[in-house]
């Protein structure tokens, strides 16, 4: 590992690398890839798409002049080398953590930052309202969309390509196109049949004239498919992309920065939409991350010299293991059961069931909304269809869930990972708002397990409910209960008491029943008593229990890792409000309302008081007794 | 007009189609003709779409054996040959009338209806999950996918058709090429950029190659270029969705039921994914619907002779127009102002702002997801985005307004027409949901207007608010009250008191103000007190008015056209609980949990007691009062 950031050290913002010789940006690569691997082997991060596009972003820095010119990162977590060009370097250590660089491209962090963004695909969308402000501002600065071809299989990708060409203004496309081994998925583009078809049009007229006068098989028909056969072998992506009316410029070698400067100084002087095809190879620089770029796509910390993860102390498996081995064991059961990803078979748990039962599973892409709709139809046929996928990606399908399952109650189960704070990835990827938007549709029953175990019996509840169902559990490890063996449903909308105590209750949803447990257990000793109930279910909600505790306890505190607005406590509020008891006193703890920013999962709950101290600390405050300490 | 039925009347079930001699297929298209015109002309609906795949719709059901075969309409609007059909011919006059047939696909209709629809561009992931669940299955049952070329412009069906393509499962897609004046847009598919990268991949090796030896601009690189363009002008549809995997047939004349039945037969012998391309006329078989498509697509009801629209006793402007009218004269003094639709110029009142700016305006095709990133871009330039959009739509964009627009409080405004129910669309188009979902997300303001002269006033309001800011208002008229000439913005986070009396409280979101108020003035007579507060916001909500209100009244009546789960009146009781008041007595109106069927507005608000009536009613009951009348 080369510690020397001598050229590093000297950037204070892209001016300085403007101001390099050509020949000294590679050295300039080289030590960018060094501050890379060296930080990320302690904070973890995106380490492999980074790597891939250090050289595209010092070429970029160098050509374009940013920020008057705009460079748009898709996704944004390929943007560490864009950071330590923009004046970040010094501030480079912090990444990921509390108070420190995000991990992703954040407008509020620098004026370099073009646009915020955490989610796929969104850069040609985002660039082309920037290109077409500019030019009515009567602007010359250029916008740069840089896109990965796994970001280009969202339809929200396709959407903004299919009117980029249209309106012909003034954007550039970077494709980077690192060649995965998961198929490079690069969605063809707007207006290119359209065009097409007017423009054969009289090629077409004359075809089927000549077909009418044909039989199918006939040799004269079979001689047209073959011509048409043998110019589609022709077709390469620059053709392609210049039907859609883009100019293209490549393929390039995206770790050639010579090659890329020519390219975009070349791209530069037009002034209609261009895209510049550029190959890159993921985790370069790295051996252990290009031999492995998924692994080292976002990885924890490793030891740099052989790319191993560092161990730590035992842990208890993760919700995210327990859901992925419990779905296989009832699979092997039940030959109905069939799982779906959007592009997440490893984060969401899925990976093993692949190879359990490949013709079961399916990965659709970086494709929320298309993910759920499929899945809609496999419930037509009669296939439980498991939806796994992040709480965050999960808004991507909002009227997925609501139009096309609840409308008819298909039994389709959301099995919603990394629900609540996820910690380092920040604003843009908290699962802060599931309970929310989901509790408000129709028909969809939603729960949240208390840890690992229940998140085993709520999946086999899930799959024998027959209706839109979804359970939301965190990221991170489970609470260290024992799943066991046979698996036992929970009765649908049934919460569970667990403490008993006449001074307070709480209703608690999801794992930090535990840390509620935990302050009730603590406030035991000092004489209070605390009714604690394991809330299951969101909705329905069971209001039979909660009515009549609240009867005897008034006094009510509802506990939920979920936004405030519109959440779990607020379904209690409506409950009570809706039997017509008043009297009752209930304080709402959850996560306020705004978007909260980057840090481990812990240090995130401490601040919003979601810990046994919080919780404790809001019981007595409560009782009217937080003066008493 | 012809009112002879005699086949139509015949036909019980697809099985008595296919026992029709096929000269007899387009006396029964003639007979569907009319009685579509005959009934749409009084009931109103969509039109031109139905008239327009009568003859695919004849050559479907004579070719495939549905239900087990599945042909999913994409959208549901151009069904109405296709409830004939299926059983449905004697309840065809009670189209979009309470109680009677959706003007929709709804599997809860009929068996014959293969998925539930009613927005765009489902069809396509919804077959690929019944084909990939047929297939496990082993049954040999065909689906068919018929898809507008309009449908196609959205993310979501070409996420369908990219996996389509690379899971080559039995998956027929039609493609209903109506070739309208909207030029017909008609997406590129999944894979074809990927597979001719690596089948091109050596052309382009070589082609790069020779190319380092050049410099740009030289003779032999022009003669490359030229090479290219030559092979791109013979690229056909057939050889692009062929590219894409896809056996492509076509194009066919779609009103030649022998053409179509004779194509069908042949894709019915395959396979594999198969895309059958079909050219017809928007409206076909009727002479004005031809001539003005657009205007038939959907329509209220009409002079069959004329096509001239049935007048009605004039009623005050609707909101859509008043909408679009003071969006143009704000517009005029701010040309900062740009306006943003997904394919409804027309329904949103834009249309007239198109005309007056066409350069500010933005039509982005069937792309909502796209439509509001767009606008975060517009934003990010300093401009004022104003997105129109139905309610109902918004749901396809909510990830986006969270993380595109809210997190960096980027000033897009969205205006959002047919909030609440929408009347003879039914369950998939009420506006029922965006107060909770919207109302969750923080940094978003979120306004309802009591009327039309408010619907002015808060469009300039959030013009010049600066964030991300929405206005919800139904569809339909006005209340009939004067839209000032000088259009004065409302104080962000104000509500507003109308009448005042001790007896209740009665806080009210929207048009349904006004019920409130009539409700309120008829008890007035009855020696009963009510205050009536006109909320304004969703959010911020005026807690500190609601709060000095309810310590005053602690009976509350909240009163909204949105869903009780989540919405305006869960606001409120967050809003009481969080300042600690206890003993208010809270009882919320609005839209049951549950889907609303389709019916006028009037027939479905006066069933959820969302009229003077209703609201009197439950002011008596709140007031334990309902048993004296």
């Amino acid at each position: 590992m080369n510690n020397n950031y001598s050229l590093l050290e000297n950037i204070a913002s892209p001016a300085d690398v403007k101001s390099l010789e050509r020949e000294a940006l590679p050295e300039l690569a080289a030590q960018i890839r060094s501050k890379i691997i060296e930080t990320v082997s302690r904070t973890g991060g995106h380490l492999a798409p980074s790597l891939g596009v250090v050289d595209l972003t010092i070429a970029l820095h160098f050509v374009f002049n940013t920020p008057p010119d705009k460079i748009i990162f898709d996704v944004g977590h390929q943007a560490y080398a864009h950071k330590m060009l923009t004046g970040r370097f010094s501030r480079f250590d912090t990444l990921r953590q509390r108070g420190g660089l995000s991990g992703f491209v954040r407008m509020s962090e620098s004026p370099y930052d073009a646009f915020t963004v955490g989610h796929a695909s969104t850069s040609i969308s985002a660039g082309l309202g920037m290109a077409c402000g500019k030019e009515l501002k009567g602007e010359r600065a250029k916008v740069v969309s840089v896109i990965g071809d796994g970001s280009m299989t969202a339809g929200l990708a396709y959407e903004g390509l299919n009117q980029a060409g249209g309106l012909k203004k003034d954007l550039i496309v970077v494709l980077n196109d690192n060649d995965m081994s998961i198929a490079p998925n690069v969605g063809a583009l707007s207006g290119f049949l359209s065009r097409k078809l007017s423009s054969s049009r009289s090629f077409l007229g004359w075809r089927e004239e000549f077909k009418s006068l044909l039989r199918q098989g006939s040799v004269a028909y079979k001689l047209m498919k073959r011509l048409e056969e043998s110019f589609k072998a022709f077709i390469t992506p620059g053709m392609l992309f210049e039907a859609f009316d883009f100019n293209y410029f490549g393929p390039i070698n995206g770790h050639r920065i010579d090659h890329l400067i020519d390219a975009f100084e070349a791209v530069r002087q037009t002034n209609s939409p261009a895209l510049v095809h550029v190959l890159t190879t993921k985790g370069k620089g790295y051996e252990p991350a290009e031999r492995n770029p998924t692994y080292f796509h976002g990885v924890g910390s490793f030891e740099v010299s052989t790319g191993n993860c560092v161990s730590r102390a035992a842990s208890p498996p993760s919700y995210t293991q327990v859901f992925g081995k419990t779905l296989i064991e009832l699979a092997q059961k039940d030959d109905k059961i069939v799982a779906v990803t959007a592009a997440m078979p490893e984060g969401t748990g899925l990976a093993p069931f692949a190879l359990h039962f490949p013709e079961r599973f399916f990965d659709v892409g970086i494709a929320e909304q298309h993910g759920v709709t499929f899945a809609a139809g496999l419930a037509v046929e009669g296939f439980k269809p498991v939806v796994a996928i992040y709480s965050t990606f999960m808004q991507r399908a909002y009227d997925q869930v609501l139009h096309d399952v609840c409308i008819e109650k298909l039994p389709v189960v959301f099995a919603m990972d990394r629900g609540g704070l996820v910690g380092e990835d920040g604003p843009t990827h908290h699962g802060a708002f599931d309970l929310s938007f989901l509790r408000s549709i129709p028909n969809f029953v939603l729960m949240a397990p208390a840890d690992e175990n229940e998140l085993a019996r709520m999946l086999k509840t899930a799959l024998e409910y027959g209706g839109p169902i979804g359970l939301r559990y965190p990221r991170g490890a489970g609470v260290g209960v024992v799943v066991e063996e046979k698996i036992k449903p929970v009765p649908i909308g049934k919460a569970k008491v667990l403490d008993q105590g006449g001074d307070a209750l709480v209703l608690a949803a999801g794992p930090l029943v535990h840390e509620a447990l935990c302050a009730a257990r603590r406030l035991a000793k000092q004489g209070i008593g605390v009714t604690v109930v394991n809330a299951r279910f969101i909705k329905p909600i069971d209001s039979e229990l909660i009515i009549s505790l609240c009867k005897k306890i008034p006094r009510v505190l509802t506990i939920e890792e979920n936004a405030l607005s519109g959440g779990f406590g607020s379904a209690v509020l409506e409950c009570i409000a809706d039997a017509g008891l008043s009297g009752v006193r209930v304080s709402r703890m959850g996560i306020p309302d705004r978007f909260v920013e980057h840090g481990t999962q812990k240090e995130l709950r401490r601040s919003l008081g979601l810990d046994e101290d919080g919780i404790a600390g809001r019981i007595l405050s409560l009782l009217g007794r937080d003066n008493h300490k």
